[in-house]
């Protein structure tokens, strides 16, 4: 539904208090510049009191650089108490996917980055299994096996943490990668981590959604992508979608027909996030 | 999906213990007896312990009555440990709808009564409020203002079971009641009894689904029809659905949304229910 | 997904060519006047030469009246070459229904209007056939019966005609009125005049879409409702939606499935209509 | 929807004139050898003239061998005037693919076969471009690279057919592969020749059908996949489905979101297809 940018662009991003003005003060500031929107986006909360924009601006039509963008803008942003960040369309960001045994989420990531789909690097992918070594590698991208020792799993989790920062990650997928990240780096990645559950939540929170969904009797069946919290499967929700199943299935089916619904919904999630479309407030997003 | 029933049909719906030749059995003494198949189901639980099955046989083609069939298949039931009824498509159940304050749900059930789509007679309406008695009247059904105290819910709930019992009621159908059902009336009427969530069960479960699915934001809202057992909203599901919202939607929005797929769920449910479609094994459903 | 206004609001509606500075320039126009934004939305066509843009502004935040907020404008808005028109929540639109003989699309409009939902006045209801006087008189709408003749239809639409001008009809809306529209009323109505479609066009232009979705053995069945113009079924599209059917579905099947996709599909066709939501740009929509 | 089958299961496949008495006559006739049912469909056409089964038997429970069964059966199909055969899950069918430089549909027909999506053999993939052979081949399959000359086509087609003879093809599957088929591989291949179109049919046939989409300014697009035949995009329709697009889409968007539904529908078609679930009759098919 999100369109494409093809051009080079600035995707300039802001959050302040809402009051009168804004639009006009953050447009008019980017038109005496001579820039030109290829999109542009507005949210106030329900309440009022804050006030979300997102504009999208033909980097070739602006008159300034980034850097001076920068400067110029700073001012302006102060004045209104924002929190905003401005990036180039022309430096993708790095993207650490993180796996497990299960192939389909990681699988679908890759053959839609390598389509062009998604704007990023992938500059290595970490697995606790050895399995998808061969097709992370067709791909031409670093495979790092990191195995989990489930009475102790801090030293695997320190290499980890090593690998993202050598990698600079600026964000980590986690492609069904199935431990629980540790509370220190869902906290250096909030906003940043973004995981796919294999239900609709805030339904079959934790271990074998599937298995409980079956034996619910529920008649959809779901995926959500949220950005990772300390507090499992209760972060910001981004992404979420359903398949209709019926007595006819058995568990296995359930998790055949959820594959579809997982890849589908953390590739949009991951693309949006990268298109900085996704704003969180509070425990929820806005998704331009 | 099903598909209309024009015809006089007699709907033969059986479970029992699974072996070798039910279909076999079954289907010989419909065709020794003329009997046409308009339609047929079948299925094994999960773990091969039981067997379901649906027949809708063209009621002229076979060459006896209703009562013989009855009488002549009795034995290869009890032979085949069945749990079985018939039931002519000219002899429809009476519906008794319980509302409430809100019309959505059953405007709709009217609505679709009215066109032929649900095969029922409708012997009245009970309701806890009076303001819904006009477009009840507009159909030409009996409309029976039953107000709950607070205080002391029985003599209400009394009076109902009175008008249920004096009505005939083969299947009642809460459209938006928001009164809880007393254990007895959900026992009387196991797997008659049906009900519409305004959620995605499990999800949201009791009062005020659409305030707890704003505030968890999620991206997808759902309506559930079920069964109404002692545990609240915990029957067997029999039909789900869901629309997607944004961030731009408020509370209302939900409220308003959700209203559409509730009534589209619960007439789904209750068209199933009045076609024989539905039968409960343990606390799921199979709707063939 | 579009959100509701509870509040009194101005919707400022325009198009023009695209050009730097059109934002900036309207957004503080309207600041300087206090004016606080509800929504805004914006769209460069994909050859970039045209520029949409939708602002619902407060009307409580405006420190002008309407007829100064529209003199005022005048001058940016010829200097910008703007088409543009503005309105205000609490003077809703005038919208004359057209139906035939099947109800489904009219009781769908007339419950939504009752419940709030459709954000205008129905003056009457002009039909060819009488069946459906009961339910919009209950409504307390004027129902007026205007039979046409095969052989000389000019008398009746002029009659209609007469209708619609004494009613100050803003908007028509043909819920499954089955006659050809005459070329002179889609002119003078152009942009206004709302029909809804029983097939997903441009597949089955013409009579009996489902009969021909039958025969062609398709998987989905849709509705499509759009601005009616001089050429049958081609006018520019507002919204669609299908649903899925199978080979166990005969025709009866389809028409009484479609008719809960017409019933959808239309309403929200007319709430976006309503809402200035739809801006036609040659025989496409933009629908914020 | 459709479940999995994981044990060795015979499927019987049978159409022949309606009359009453054949369910009758072919269940008893397996369970007189002690089969056991794991799936059954029914249907018969809606003028009442033909009747069309399919039947799953769980292998192991036979007291017959498959050759036997074939033999004791044929009787009885000539009795009841049937067209009919019986496949052995265990004995999977070869299915070659064809596809030309889009890589999405290929990709994902050959990550499903290798998760064990699709119960066939792949011994081959032809292709009239190179740019698909280290995928293909990842996945060890042999790939063909042969060349389409535009002037004259024969010599390819003479060559595929060669391929496609030597590896005892039982199916082919068009993967986006952009040539017409010559008529007599429609024939030969009648009911095991299958395509995905990128629209939904009747919608869009033939060339550029993302382009005519946009340009018709429709609010879904879809993918069909059908069996071919010798008129153009006209065949028997398989599966269907469609994703919602809006003003904010140019076409590349179209062509983006398109390939999702494609590579759904043609991959469910084809599992259809290999559960010998399709069944022809005129120009629509029977998907149990």
């Amino acid at each position: 539904m999100k369109n494409s940018q093809q051009n080079r662009t600035y995707c300039l991003v802001t959050s302040c208090p809402d009051r009168v003005g804004i639009i006009a003060a953050v447009s008019q500031f980017i038109a005496q510049r001579g820039g030109s929107f290829e999109e542009s986006n507005h949210h106030s909360d329900h309440d009022g009191q804050r006030f979300f924009m997102r504009n999208v601006i033909d980097a070739n039509s602006l008159s300034i650089s980034l850097a001076q963008f920068r400067e110029q803008f700073a001012p302006l942003a102060q004045q209104l108490e924002m929190k905003w960040h401005i990036r180039d369309s022309d430096t993708p960001q790095n993207v650490v996917i993180f796996a497990s045994h299960a192939s389909h989420c990681l699988s679908d990531l890759l053959y839609r980055w390598h389509s062009g789909e998604l704007n990023c690097d992938i500059p290595c992918v970490i697995s606790n299994h050895e399995n998808l070594r061969s097709i992370v590698e067709w791909y031409n991208i670093p495979f790092h096996y990191v195995p989990v020792d489930k009475g102790d799993k801090a030293p695997a989790f320190a290499k980890m943490n090593q690998i993202v920062t050598a990698n600079s990650a600026d964000t980590i997928v986690l492609a069904r990668y199935m431990q629980i990240i540790p509370a220190e780096l869902c906290r250096d990645y909030a906003g940043r981590l973004i995981n796919i559950h294999h239900s609709f939540l805030p339904s079959f929170i934790g271990a074998n959604p599937y298995q409980k969904a079956f034996d619910r009797g529920v008649k959809l069946i779901g995926a959500t992508s949220h950005y990772v919290t300390e507090e499992l499967d209760e972060g910001p929700i981004i992404e979420q979608d359903v398949i209709r199943v019926s007595h006819s299935c058995n568990k296995d089916d359930l998790v055949r027909l959820g594959r579809d619904v997982e890849r589908a919904v953390l590739s949009k999630a991951l693309r949006y996030h990268l298109q900085d479309r996704v704003m969180i407030q509070g425990n929820k997003t806005i998704v331009f």
